[in-house]
């Protein structure tokens, strides 16, 4: 951790964003619920989807985008699937709920899909891939991007999202949690590399107009994201796109709207979560003990010259979790600026206060 | 079709298929059942799984690799989920039989899973993903590989396979088929290049022991198989193995045997297909008019110089069925050649006696 990085214990972040959200206008419960949520993404090292984003989703309740007090339905349309209509409140709120439908409704199913409209950004996809397998069950997750940035295969025009695609499984290490963008990298990672005035590598971005490599972060407006492995990551984003939006009916392709760039509209955001009981297939425990050989197998192979470890799915996520509990979570100075902001617009207490 | 490549009608081949497996000790509607889906890969552009396997098969049947008469066992361990015992029989025969089951389970449940255990090498994914997708339901389908040929992020030793994804989606257009492996490429286009006595490109395989790229094909064997994005498709690859494999008590990687270099051990191959039904989310109609319209909006879309036209996933396949249907599968020659063996080998008429 650089020095002008302080390590903030979680237990404040999460004070700090509940009170934010309560003073927005949420009832205590759902504010809880939502501040848990965005500080296990910064814990989990997704920050990017952490408290980074709370001075966005504020301007977004102030400006009316988010209902405070949505109605979130769940309708269960068979005995192992339901749609959850989140009545454009957060997307944190809407997703777990559709999480725990999922859960209950696989527990007697053995697997149960959870589709999910007039949702909104919900935050890291891993989260809640990783809800079942705490409960001994593999979770599936997929949203509609809540901005599109990327093209189909042979295309200029984004429309198209970094569609993500999050896998979780119970192991006796924790939940094993796998966490995909089907873009190369983030738009964000592009907005950190315009902040910190470096080029990108040819790769993540190219020219809409030439479809030549943009490295200068600054032209990223006229850019596409590239997609992972060519057109098998833009054709994934469509799947994911079509399975997550249009199935549920909610945005996708030209119906999608950019959640950075409007704070007003409702953005009819689409997530699906899959929940799978590991014991409809075999016994928990030999399910376990399987995964341990096998990933014990994985670590334990021969490595390629100049590589010191073979890191596995989700395997960064649990370190930087451990470490973050312990160190607290590294928030940068500028961040802890624009929280300070926030809370003083609220009228609540800055971490500072907390910490004091 | 260039001159050398005669276009066989599929039926002859399929007819061929049928007798072969039935001479080699299947029951007839087995056999139908085999040949169908096999010829299904050659119509839908998946040659490589294929009539060309039709010899290796033999072999495997010969050697007392396959299980002839297999009692492929059906177990349902909950309202939505299934596991099928696929008796060592060959994996076309126990994977669409599990596909089946979960399209009855899914069309009482909303949705269905079905894992798969002791089957074997199945074809082509596509097809099995393709078959809810006929009948109103959306599949998704992943296997372990039959061979191990990539390795984890950072490792020299392959312990992971090609292990493959498909989803269809139905449309008014037929089925949406999105097929991917994750690797760059598989182990087969390697093979063609070696016969063609052409250097590959870097990028698709990496030397085990330095990790340098690998251009000439007949290094393949110290070579490691690129994934699709790096860290994100070996840990994909990983993941699908995990829920195809381990979950189902099938093999995975170490214990996974190398189908194309062995013919006598069953190998164990793990599936699973899921199946959910569309209607349990949105009527039908609407789903497939919500899908014109976006597709037709990413086929509309402005293009990158050079770009003739927007290929979406599954475009390719129904193209080449049209063609092949209507001009003949194009067969090398040399195939036609080793048919002719095989054939003559089990005294059934060969394609040549058939288009007489």
């Amino acid at each position: 951790m650089s020095d002008d990085v302080r390590g903030v214990p979680a237990a404040a972040i999460r004070s700090l964003v509940a009170d934010c959200f309560s003073a927005a206008g949420m009832v205590a419960d759902d504010a809880a619920c939502v501040a848990e949520l965005m500080v296990e993404a910064d814990l989990t090292g997704a920050d990017g989807h952490g408290v980074m984003r709370l001075a966005h989703y504020m301007r977004r309740f102030k400006a009316g985008g988010f209902n405070r007090a949505p109605n979130i339905s769940v309708t269960q349309t068979a005995p192992a699937t339901a749609l959850v209509d989140g009545d454009n409140g957060i997307g944190h709120l809407v997703v777990s709920r559709a999480t725990r439908t999922a859960m209950t409704l696989a527990r007697a199913a053995g697997v149960a899909w959870v589709g999910v409209r007039r949702s909104n950004h919900a935050g890291a996809a891993g989260i809640y891939a990783a809800m079942p397998a705490a409960e001994g069950m593999i979770g599936i997750y997929a949203a509609v991007a809540s901005a599109n940035h990327m093209a189909a295969s042979g295309s200029a025009e984004p429309l198209l999202g970094t569609n993500p695609l999050a896998i979780g499984v119970p192991t006796n290490d924790g939940a094993m949690v796998f966490d995909m963008a089907t873009t190369i990298v983030s738009y964000g990672t592009i907005k950190k590399y315009a902040m910190q005035g470096r080029a990108m590598p040819p790769g993540w971005l190219v020219s809409a107009t030439t479809g030549e490599p943009i490295t200068d972060p600054k032209q990223s407006a006229e850019g596409l994201l590239l997609p992972v492995g060519g057109y098998k990551g833009s054709g994934l984003a469509l799947m994911l796109g079509v399975l997550a939006g249009v199935l549920n009916g909610a945005a996708f392709g030209r119906a999608v709207i950019d959640f950075n760039a409007e704070d007003k509209r409702g953005t009819n955001t689409g997530q699906f979560i899959l929940a799978l009981d590991v014991a409809r297939f075999m016994p928990m425990e030999g399910f376990r003990a399987a995964m341990d050989v096998h990933l014990g197998d994985l670590r334990a192979a021969s490595r390629l010259p100049g590589v010191d470890a073979i890191r596995l799915p989700g395997d960064r996520r649990r370190y930087c979790r451990a470490e973050r509990l312990r160190d607290g979570v590294p928030l940068p100075p500028a961040l802890v600026a624009q929280l300070d902001d926030v809370a003083q617009g609220l009228g609540v207490k800055t971490l500072a206060q907390r910490l004091a």
